[in-house]
């Protein structure tokens, strides 16, 4: 029953059948939550490495730095690992919005059935 | 550019290869992250209908309804989206610990290098 990644204290991540994590983001100053996406073992090293987050983004099969381009970037003030440690919550500030529609959170319209309307 | 998905206010929820959602959930109250997990349709509908979270169990290959069997049910005050439609932002209320280990969240680790140590 005890899993010693379900109760250690050793980092022990549980990559899935592509090699990723799911990496949540919240705003260390509002507690919201910014977005989620995901990291393979160089993108989790790379966020390590830098105190910056670093994903794997799938659509284009490549390392990517959040904010690269947008120059928002996520500076990581804490990082937490979930009991099967195959997910991670990453507590950061944003340089500035995180959604690339230019909202500060990527959670931005609520569902409502089966209609979305903006989130407060 | 504009992808409707992205910008609209029409449900269009965008499953993986295997047909999941990612759902994170926090808490109402503190509006800490309590866990991660995965929602088929079926969950996505039946949390809907009941206002009460339920996933798919990767493990188990079947529906799971959070709390079925502890109790813990996580009641859900509001849903987001985010841009893409590919993950989910629950907002609940959770009747007791969420984590299998009693842990009130199961993120109850923060990473250090290759150590973990209980968050505060």
């Amino acid at each position: 029953m005890a899993d010693p990644r379900d109760t250690g204290l050793t980092l022990d991540p549980k990559y899935d059948a592509n090699g990723l994590l799911t990496a949540v983001v919240t705003d260390a100053a509002s507690g919201g939550l910014l977005m989620v996406a995901h990291m393979n073992a160089e993108a989790f090293a790379a966020t390590q490495a830098t105190g910056e987050a670093h994903f794997w983004s799938r659509s284009r099969g490549r390392l990517w730095k959040k904010g690269e381009t947008s120059g928002h970037v996520l500076r990581v003030t804490e990082m937490r690992i979930d009991c099967d440690q195959d997910a991670l919550w990453l507590i950061c500030e944003p340089a500035g919005p995180v959604c690339h529609t230019g909202a500060t959170s990527c959670f931005y319209r609520r569902v409502e059935g089966d209609r979305l309307a903006p989130a407060a």
